[in-house]
């Protein structure tokens, strides 16, 4: 009995048959300098980031996992279905209220808000040929989903399942170190009001074992700091030794193997869908194929 | 620091506050006969089933867990961003083949499709104001995300995270045993071309902790069978023992409870966002709230 074999037939000629079969240049090295790995007890969460878009909230990030500031903190603040919070937790309901003047908040001030940018040639941008609820424009660009709005000449990271951003308060310019990642179903409302700065390559499935709070208490901040799941580790692929760095690739969203991948997606093959859906590409519901680069 | 406190101050609003303040009508009550609880060693996963979409397969599905089917079974085929598919497994690649022939399966016979409904007074309907990328009408029923085509005049259960289907082959008419529960963003391409026919109140943060597969190896399932997570038991709360049944309640997507959760979502208080959000309800992230029933 073949179940919903050919959802998955689909998915498999996206990242697994393209990646056996794709030519070099329908892929892209991802920068190891910009490429992140964040251990728990779970396993290797990999990340990418996108500097382009937020060039301080990226150099911050990296200038944070350098400095082992995450490392043996925590996600302390997990809502299932919403996102993971990481960092020292500070000024939470749990820790005690406001700690404006924690020492370890002191080489790191609050950061200028980066919710988007000027669209801009440096930012190559593919359109996705339908409508969405929340932008004017969807598309892609160095394989993240984003939004654009031409008449205000401004494009932006979109918040999908993996997105990572910083956390702040209610003063837009806040930002300082707490981060978290998308875990569920898109939060688009926070499109253009957080500063979003990488997504999950990888590894977002132990992300997804991370100990919950309660989202009705103390803005799901886990009151019990022995269930908060740690932060094992941090660090950046570009540190590491040549041999144990990893080396990822994200397909090329300009690439024509691209192109069709959509299209494969926007047009599923008959066989298994008894009724057409909608000719619709969800931004957030196709993220972009990913392998670990071929030898 | 208060961060991304807003966002979850909205939450803490439908699901806390009115939770303590709301009056009795506010919140239906959940028929045990369609409450199911589903255990792993992550804990337990409760679901209400909804025979008025799907007669045969909530039918079907009682009467399986009531024969204790799925009891030391497994969630065998897990695709993070995906679904979680649980049974015996029967016909897949890592089990050798179709086993059409398999004897556990004689007394379920493959059930017809129920991939839609005809719109009609025993369901009441509570429109969401917006558009829907993939649905002509949205709203909710029984607090259920509802999809409609009043011009085909049939009603359908929107594929959410959390929602129960039943898997099935390439034949519309062959679901018999096989489930799956949505674990990603909504694939929304799956409404109207499988059975779907319940949706997770509580838990759904377990069935995210399951062993995943490798969507480009054997369409996600797990080949290593100890690896699977098993099925614990299942169970319908009606049969359990008065003092052990679960009371859980939901909210009355007919009440003007729920009308101000709503617009609470689509016109968010200011003070958190900068940039106020479209006034666009998803709705497969305003999941409708669930509580234990007060004592």
């Amino acid at each position: 009995m073949r179940i919903l074999a050919l959802v998955l037939a689909i998915s498999a000629v996206a990242s697994g048959a393209l990646a056996a079969a794709g030519a070099a240049s329908d892929w892209r090295d991802v920068d190891p300098d910009n490429l992140v790995l964040i251990d728990t007890k779970y396993g290797e969460t990999v990340l990418e980031l996108y500097p382009a878009f937020a060039p301080s909230a990226a150099a911050r990030f990296k200038a944070l996992v350098r400095a082992h500031f995450y490392d043996g903190q925590s996600f302390y603040r997990v809502i299932d279905g919403f996102v993971a919070q990481g960092g020292i937790g500070e000024g939470t309901a749990a820790t005690g209220g406001a700690k404006a003047n924690d020492k370890r908040l002191k080489n790191w001030p609050p950061l200028k808000a980066e919710f988007d940018r000027p669209i801009g040639d440096d930012v190559v941008f593919t359109k996705v040929d339908n409508a969405d609820l929340f932008a004017p424009v969807i598309g892609h660009a160095n394989g993240f989903p984003v939004g654009q709005d031409p008449k205000e000449g401004k494009e932006w990271i979109i918040h999908c399942p993996g997105t990572l951003a910083f956390a702040r308060d209610n003063d837009p310019d806040t930002a300082s170190t707490e981060f978290y990642i998308v875990i569920g179903q898109a939060p688009r409302r926070l499109d253009r009001n957080l500063t979003a700065f990488g997504r999950v390559l990888a590894g977002l499935a132990y992300i997804q074992k991370l100990y919950r709070g309660n989202r009705d208490i103390d803005n799901g901040v886990i009151a019990d700091v022995a269930k908060r799941d740690r932060i094992v580790s941090s660090r950046i692929a570009s540190d590491l030794p040549a041999a144990k760095r990893p080396h990822y690739q994200v397909m090329n969203t300009e690439s024509a193997a691209f192109a069709k991948w959509k299209n494969d997606r926007i047009n599923p093959a008959p066989g298994f869908y008894i009724r057409q859906p909608p000719p619709i590409l969800d931004i957030c519901l196709a993220s972009v194929p990913v392998r670990v680069a071929p030898k």
